[in-house]
């Protein structure tokens, strides 16, 4: 494969962070697929002076995962800058080629532009203009964040702990922003977890109902107790938790004759008020009541968690505001993000491009955001470490 | 195709009942395919002096069917046997061949040999054996009861009224039986209507619950407003009417969306409290309610009936006692027959063979309940029109 890597020499010029990006989406790193960005990356920081680590973990089929830590400077604070180099797979239907940056007026087009090349591409070059910064200042950058994530950010975790790596800080650059950059940065995520119920009743035909137990109607009244149950009202900083049956599935197709399994999926994004295995706990009981026959499965794929106002989004929220004028919103909804993960170490929040056409067609991001972005980034480093 | 068919000459000579049968499961007459046996029966009756008509209604792909309409005598009491001598397919895994009667002791085994070739070749003996009856004998024939049933009784009966034939009494020779020969008749049967609901919400992002419409919301509302309605207690004669819901699909693969359609199937079957009309509205009503989008279709396959006991039952049931001992219990359980539409006309029963191998693979019928259905058909016309 040939492209035209960026190959800064050690803080003497200036890194074009749209020509970065442009370099990182030339890279086809679909998850788990390398696809280059990390070599670039990690070749990008040795110019600028980091210490470099580069992991490979896990195998078949969700791995082998390319993650990469790179450490500057020593002693407090030590800030960390977060991310992926993965992207989601691009689909059909694109106007160009997904992984050649296009750019068209200001918009630049490629797989990753704003989910989050385009946010790694402005760190980089916020960090190139300040070579002379105190405290530690690190990337964790992992290759799984858009797949399984079992091979990635724990990975870089337990990294991490076997080399007394504590940052006091993380900036987590995932696109936040709804209409306007800067006009929303993430103080927390909701939890989620699935649950997988199967209910088992008794075929029989329909004029014979007495033969038979229905497990729809067992569905139903599950789903009637799960919608009735009142979670939480939310708070200051999260909306109610909540609970979607996401599918229900009989897939009987005869008019006569009650069928034998119902099948039942659901989700809940859960705030802080709740863990995911207490939320599994509350569905277990209403099924073992309604069925007890039936099997039960769930999996939490991320707590809740909440970074509380403080110092580390004050100097986010200062930066934007010096940068374009808005106060940003701080926000706990939409997704998950590696934040959960990330979130036990110390004081977390994220923040980065328009996220209107992340996972889409013909992904794009405004060149004047990226460079407004690594305006804001500068600042955040100046205000934390300078 | 060459079989072996019963030429009875007219009043002249006994009908062996078995014979005829085997005659006619050597007609592969499987809906709507006549297969030779409605050509055996009319030359049959012929040859007993009845007024043969033959009909053809209706055109590809549930026609053309042919349906026989006989008549012997004038004026009343007029006693009609409806029956059809089409069979449902004999799928595969037979022992031997289904359209050849094969006999192993007393047991026959060929399709249709209770359902219902079986009756018509018992009850056509048992006309053999009493040339000299009074009033009207009618045999009522469609060759399209085992499919949708559009061009078989129906159109015989517009026939019928076209040649102002109007039966006092009518006798459908399914297979009623449960355990014993003659332990049951049917003196009605409940309807049965099929209902479809098609749920449209709005498809989100899980995260996003209040910019989704999540149509399983709506559906475990309706299905619990559904089952909580209280059809009937049923009577003397019907148990109460159910709801069956048979199946609920969405078929969304995604954990973390909100679908966009939910979609339920339903059937009731109910006793002569309901007509079939009154409970697609009552379930129209719901479904308007819960989800004012959605869209709905029913059909009502049958309205329920009852033959309150009387003249009809009583003479069925002391011919069963005459020949079997047994007082048979009269019913409206289990599922449709074309009796749904002759129920019209005048008061109806249903007595036939046992119904344990209808439909099933090695269906068979016992040589000594064939000839002792003949002897119970044969008291029963002596009741009726001796
Ligand atoms: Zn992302
Ligand atoms: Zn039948």
């Amino acid at each position: 494969m040939s492209r035209t890597p960026v190959t800064p020499g050690f803080m003497t010029e200036a890194i074009d962070p749209v020509e970065l990006l442009k370099a990182l989406v030339a890279c086809p790193s679909v998850t788990p697929e390398e696809g280059g960005a990390q070599r670039l990356l990690g070749e990008t920081l040795r110019g600028l002076g980091f210490e470099v680590e580069q992991l490979v973990s896990g195998e078949e089929p969700h791995g082998p995962v390319h993650n990469l830590l790179a450490t500057r400077g020593s002693g407090g604070p030590h800030f960390a800058y977060a991310g992926h180099t993965d992207v989601v797979p691009p689909g059909k239907g694109w106007a160009s080629d997904p992984f050649v940056a296009e750019v068209q007026g200001d918009l630049l087009y490629g797989r990753g532009a704003v989910d989050m090349k385009g946010s790694i591409a402005a760190f980089v070059a916020a960090v190139a203009r300040l070579p002379e910064l105190g405290g530690t200042l690190s990337f964790i950058i992992t290759g799984d964040e858009e797949g399984p994530a079992v091979h990635g950010t724990r990975a870089l975790m337990t990294r991490m702990e076997e080399r007394s790596l504590h940052p006091d800080m993380i900036l987590v650059g995932e696109p936040t922003s709804q209409n306007r950059l800067g006009d929303t940065i993430k103080i927390g995520r909701r939890g989620s977890v699935n649950m997988w119920i199967d209910i088992i009743g008794k075929q029989a035909h329909v004029a014979y109902p007495h033969e038979g137990d229905n497990p729809i109607t067992r569905l139903f009244r599950i789903g009637t107790r799960l919608h009735e149950l009142d979670l939480d009202d939310g708070d200051e900083w999260f909306q109610p938790s909540n609970l979607e049956v996401v599918t229900v599935d009989v897939g009987n197709p005869a008019s006569n004759v009650i069928p034998g399994e119902a099948h039942l999926r659901l989700n809940v994004r859960f705030n802080v008020h709740h863990t995911g295995d207490e939320l599994v706990e509350k569905v277990r009981a209403i099924v073992h009541e309604e069925a007890p026959g039936a099997q039960f499965k769930a999996m939490v794929s991320g707590e809740a968690f909440l970074t509380e106002p403080g110092p580390l989004s004050d100097l986010v929220s200062a930066s934007i505001q010096q940068v374009t004028g808005l106060t940003p919103e701080l926000s706990t909804g939409g997704g998950t993000s590696d934040a959960r993960f990330l979130h036990i170490l110390c004081p977390i929040v994220e923040f980065g491009l328009l996220n209107a056409t992340m996972h889409k067609l013909d992904e794009a991001v405004a060149l004047s955001d990226v460079r407004a972005l690594t305006d804001i980034y500068e600042g955040v480093l100046r205000r934390a470490l300078g």
